[in-house]
């Protein structure tokens, strides 16, 4: 049957067959050995609030019902919690979801889309799969360069810019006025998505209200990071009214699951156990500071859950990569120069950092 | 800013706000009033296997950490239960995500996609989502009419055809030499959605191996239905290799929880609780024929966890939803004529249906 073609579109005919990431398991299955160290991919080591768990546990009883198709207590806690209207909130399975139907939502095949060079790759893979032409913006000196995320969309009359504050995967960010002056910068008919996937971990410079008078502002939170439930798959987007209307027109009604809308909503309102895991990521964060002094390399000062460490270059970047995974420790590391000189590692627990600072001096040695 | 207008794509633009189903929680956000019999979604009365609830109460433990965007162990055991390969199985939030992205990987803007008149809202939905245009052919005496979508998939060259194999709203079903009869006879560039969401509950005669060799045909499974698993979101398509390449290029890749991986896993492995979920289903499907009967009323014989109960009409069985809804039992119909001469009602646990056989004779003599 090699010869087989199916009638696909010629969109999808013409995809690439790439995938954003590769999981940890996958490689686990390659290898044949688990990793004894997971830090690869942002997860929190912190897990999830004991309370959010026990409405979890409560909500697999009722596991045979679907999920309320509209979300609505949990909505309505998040509106509450942003002094927003209910039906200025859309839920899907986690920001990944949510940036597909954003793209589906505004770009046009052939349209211009921006993005910077080295930032999320989901978010291109669904702009690819979607038809849309990514135009590329390098960073500048780590920062995402908001003006020339600016010049862009102007030249190419975008109608959609992406901007992750604080930024993944090098962990830096821009405080709230420099974002405002941004989007005022931008041109009329361009939206932005500013995907604040880490903003609990961010300084208060960083963070700024969620406002839904600008329509052309798509704002995105996700239960995956501080909230410690990338396993349950669910996030969030706070906008005008309008945009909410245009992603209920394709979203996939009943897409998030009961146990993460049940989760979802205790946690939200477990603000200790947030506080928590704030405070325990800083401490992590100081101690992959101290790490990198210790081998006299220099670091990327984070507003995430997670630390780029610069080792030099990234030939060296990636053997060490290789060396770290020899020893069974998952990270993970930018993809284009020049911030391919960092290998970028999620904060864990303490055990597993001081695992971590062992293996990754070796690997040091062995590069 | 009523006059705000998004950059919305000419589609997107062009869509109605319209939603597949209202779920209950909103029907009882509107009435103040919770039901008290919620027998109209189809959801399993007989829970989830008890070996599946703990494997997702133990996935709630590491929730923190993403499920495997591979889900490789539970398509390793769909793959055995099938006898197909591994990479003939693709995995997503439920047969309602998999019908979306089947719709976006084969329909091209303006192309008809063939349908019945009456079938599952849902499929419809993501037809206009993607620009499809919809031919729906009448059902034949409450039966899909297979001739009739064979005919309309020549006459208008269609990419995709849709069958729900036993058949929802009403339940009936085709024997396998006949499915395969109407595959065969389907044009060559044609694809078949095999929905089998109910499959588990039909007699022997319309059950048929998966096959993965003719890669038109894309067979669907939930674990909504028989599994008790409709709040976890997650179903699978068995198809050709080359579907399943198709897939992989736009679908979200970490978009299945991890609860969802664990519970199907264990679930598919628990036969003994299915066996027993299909027992009681068709003890329970007797239990409203024989309520039909009592009030001379035709039903329609069943291969599902639902019952298509005749009430003589469609201004009938609209008063009669109406009747139930103010004694809140939670019931849905069919949609169009002349199936909306019925009202559908789930199979429920035997005090439900007791209850249900009381309020259902109130509701007859109020209207």
């Amino acid at each position: 049957m090699t010869d087989v073609k199916l009638p696909f579109t010629a969109r999808v005919a013409g995809l690439p067959s790439t995938i954003p990431f590769v999981g940890p398991e996958a490689l686990e299955r390659r290898r044949g050995v688990p990793f004894d160290v997971r830090v690869g991919a942002n997860e929190s080591a912190f897990g999830m609030s004991p309370k959010a768990a026990s409405a979890m546990r409560d909500a697999i009883e009722r596991i045979a019902w679907y999920g309320d198709p509209e979300g609505y207590d949990l909505r309505a806690a998040i509106a509450q919690l942003h002094d927003v209207n209910v039906d200025e909130v859309c839920l899907a399975g986690g920001v990944d979801e949510l940036l597909g139907l954003t793209v589906r939502m505004l770009v046009e095949p052939g349209q211009a889309v921006i993005t910077s060079l080295g930032a999320y790759p989901t978010f291109n893979y669904h702009v690819t799969g979607f038809g849309g032409e990514l135009v590329r913006v390098p960073y500048k000196d780590d920062h995402i360069d908001l003006q020339a995320l600016v010049d862009a969309a102007h030249q190419h009359a975008a109608p959609l810019v992406y901007l992750a504050n604080p930024d993944n995967p090098m962990g830096t960010w821009h405080d709230a006025g420099a974002v405002q002056d941004f989007i005022n910068a931008l041109p009329e008919r361009t939206v932005v998505v500013v995907d604040e996937a880490y903003i609990e971990f961010a300084p208060e410079s960083a963070q700024w209200p969620i406002t839904t008078t600008d329509p052309r502002v798509l704002r995105m939170r996700t239960f995956s990071k501080a909230h410690g439930m990338a396993g349950a798959r669910i996030g969030y987007v706070a906008a005008h009214a309008e945009a909410i209307v245009g992603y209920s027109k394709i979203r996939n009604h009943f897409g998030v699951s009961r146990p993460a809308l049940a989760g979802a909503l205790a946690s939200l309102q477990d603000t200790a156990f947030l506080q928590h895991v704030i405070d325990e990521v800083a401490r992590g964060r100081e101690d992959y500071y101290e790490l990198a002094r210790q081998y006299n390399l220099a670091y990327v000062q984070s507003a995430t859950n997670f630390v780029a460490i610069d080792v030099g270059g990234g030939e060296r970047a990636r053997a060490l990569l290789a060396e770290l995974e020899s020893r069974n420790v998952f990270i993970r590391m930018p993809g284009v120069a020049p911030m391919d000189r960092c290998v970028r590692v999620s904060v864990g627990l303490p055990a597993d950092r001081a695992v971590f600072a062992e293996r990754f001096a070796d690997a040091l040695k062995a590069i």
